[in-house]
């Protein structure tokens, strides 16, 4: 079974820059030094994404159902529903978003809660930091000394502290571990991403205190990766396509709000940075959520033939052949789960995350250069998500071409 | 010619609601008092934008050519051009932008100079605020004071103060009015809208100084608003899709830009706040730019179904009217334009620019509550542009319905 990755892998060293062409976040091809600027940038970028092309083949065969037709004069004006407070919201894409959480029972989405439209969660973040930094109502009256800071346990995702630090801002800065912060400490944010990015783990907010308010991001609670124990119920959750469908080109996310002032606060931030949200991509994301959730709802098809189904199965057998490369040496470790009912699967079942969270268990230092120089492998170090050098974050979600080359690869190393 | 307008005022009248689906910038149909506040919300939001609505007739005609159509499996990936400096920007879009330029002569956008996709011209100026004030290069070592004061001549395009302080960033504050500036100045950056913003005139940057440096807002330089008499030649220069083909729902802006540090630190500030730009957007504004350098280049077309001419004799016809109505009272005054040799329509041509810059000539001193409350006209107040509220603009772009309205109401003013 493992001949034909040996061949490729062999090609690889051959013709490494035909084989550039499959630039993925953990196999550099081209050594580094002949890697030029741009494919540098990009390759950072794509590891501090994790490029979720794992899902390509399943919309190829998809068909027509996911096709989405836009006439020229569809999509001009500026606004989607003026009857509602996220004007720049189209009506069919809320729609499917509280119909998919519905059916997967991953959140409650009803009617009494805000849905706002961000271009990827990233954007929705920074919408939640100036929401919940200058509304009055959120900390009480002077009780949020500026500028606020924005905590996560760690490791955290690398894009927050990055995020929250870009302009500098008088409103809110990025202060580290949530574990440093004490009880009774003064006002504060905390960012709590569960299942965890980087290490896969269920996380909650660090401190219990009235003076901390909580932005859950959990763009990967879906069934692809962990199991739905209940509908989450937060104040303020964040989720987003590319993880869930794995349209990350889409640059969709949303949030579910429970407050309306806070909405309104991140509707604020979206209004000024960018006058709203691609309206081309929320037609075509509602199409895809519609054909999500009507693959379950309408039509009597093989369970490999539905998203979760297809995509839990792609990233259990993933994280499989990881674990059994992991085991045969002593070099590295990888976080250990406990298994779970999921109420959607009707199964218990292992978290399969979108990420490994590897440590090197020997005297390496600095693992992401070892596997980079030494291995071509392409990792991002712990020291971007506040953990140690020793550990490095791996995308589980890249094309099967570029997975199968990384395992070959790490297999082939002999410490 | 008239009559039927006056007819539909007077239906207006009786069925509010069935009107008030024409919702419009400068036409609240409903009583203020009657306005919920989402509806609210959304006229002041319209109002600061410009629907331009009015080009939904033109695409409507145009059939299958500017038709798009997106399998589900397509623009999965965050990355569009691992070759290109800017990676999320899609190559057909890249090369239609080019290629535009190139038609229309307004701006030099040839392969030296670097195009960066923003999700509308907004993100593109806070992306050009944080590379300006963190390029080394820009000022020189230690010659940006921070936060670098960020100003435009009065009266400026009312998003850049608002932009600039939302989130009170330590790396550029708004300043106001360029003209209180003085040479030898310390270093500042200075937006130049052009034609501008609310006015239609053209501008120049106001203090040539080496200290400064300049972003060209040049949403406005199509020749559907004003001459094109040469093409633009700025180190950073933004454009929208808007203001151009009418399409605001994509939420698609560029910059052209030469100077590649600069171009650098741009798309870090678009990676780190949305990690890229819609590619579905992208996508279809390929195929859009393509009809209209299409219509052109390859058709032996009428002028009418090409679009710069369709929108051009549109708002000739608009601010031939304007001026009627406006020459028929004392009331009120527009600016004064003097015609200019298009190269690019091959005639002599006044402005007809996007806005109307009204100014109230009597002894009214809140021009904007005047025209809301009495004769429920919605402008938006010389104040947010830093000038007296004895001005409003007044958008020129909505659908046919509202503008017809707007004229009948403004005609109806008796002072």
């Amino acid at each position: 079974m493992l001949r034909w990755k040996t061949i490729l892998f062999f090609l690889s060293s051959l013709f490494p820059v035909f084989f550039s062409k499959n630039v993925s976040l953990y196999s550099v091809i081209s050594p580094t030094y002949g890697v030029n600027e741009s494919v540098r940038v990009k390759e950072e970028e794509e590891e501090a994404c994790g490029d979720p092309t794992m899902y390509e083949k399943f919309w190829r065969q998809t068909g027509n159902a996911a096709e989405l037709v836009i006439p020229g004069s569809q999509t001009m004006s500026y606004f989607s529903d003026v009857t509602n407070l996220c004007w720049f919201l189209e009506p069919k894409f809320a729609a499917e978003i509280r119909r998919l959480h519905r059916l997967v029972g991953n959140a409650i989405a009803g009617p009494d809660r805000y849905i706002i439209v961000g271009t990827g969660s990233s954007q929705l973040f920074q919408a939640a930091l100036f929401a919940l930094s200058t509304s009055p109502e959120v900390f009480g009256h002077g009780g949020g000394g500026r500028p606020l800071p924005v905590v996560s346990s760690v490791p955290y995702y690398s894009s927050y502290p990055a995020a929250t630090d870009l302009l500098q801002s008088g409103l809110f800065r990025w202060a580290g571990d949530a574990r440093s912060l004490k009880e009774g400490d003064k006002p504060y944010i905390e960012v709590v991403c569960s299942p965890s990015n980087p290490d896969g783990l269920l996380k909650t907010a660090s401190v219990s205190s009235n003076s901390g308010k909580v932005i859950h991001d959990l763009a990967y609670y879906w069934p692809q990766y962990t199991a739905i124990t209940s509908p989450a119920d937060h104040d303020l959750m964040l989720f987003t396509a590319s993880k869930c469908t794995g349209h990350a080109g889409m640059r969709l996310g949303w949030a579910i709000v429970k407050n309306r002032e806070v909405a309104k606060r991140m509707m604020k931030f979206i209004e000024v940075s960018t006058i709203g949200v691609s309206k081309d991509s929320q037609l075509r994301a509602a199409k895809i959520l519609k054909t999500v959730s009507d693959q379950y709802e309408l039509e009597a098809a093989e369970d490999f033939t539905k998203l979760f189904h297809f995509a839990r199965k792609t990233m259990r057998d993933r994280w499989q052949t990881l674990r059994l490369v992991i085991a045969a040496s002593d070099a590295f470790s990888l976080p250990v789960f406990q298994p779970q009912y999921c109420n959607f699967m009707k199964e218990n079942t292992l978290p399969f995350p979108a990420f490994a969270w590897l440590k090197c268990e020997q005297d390496i230092d600095d693992c992401e250069s070892f596997l980079r120089q030494k291995h071509k492998i392409l990792t991002r170090g712990g020291k971007h998500f506040g953990a140690d050098a020793k550990h490095v974050r791996i995308s589980m979600l890249d094309r099967v071409e570029t997975f199968d080359m990384f395992i070959e690869r790490l297999s082939a190393i002999d410490l």
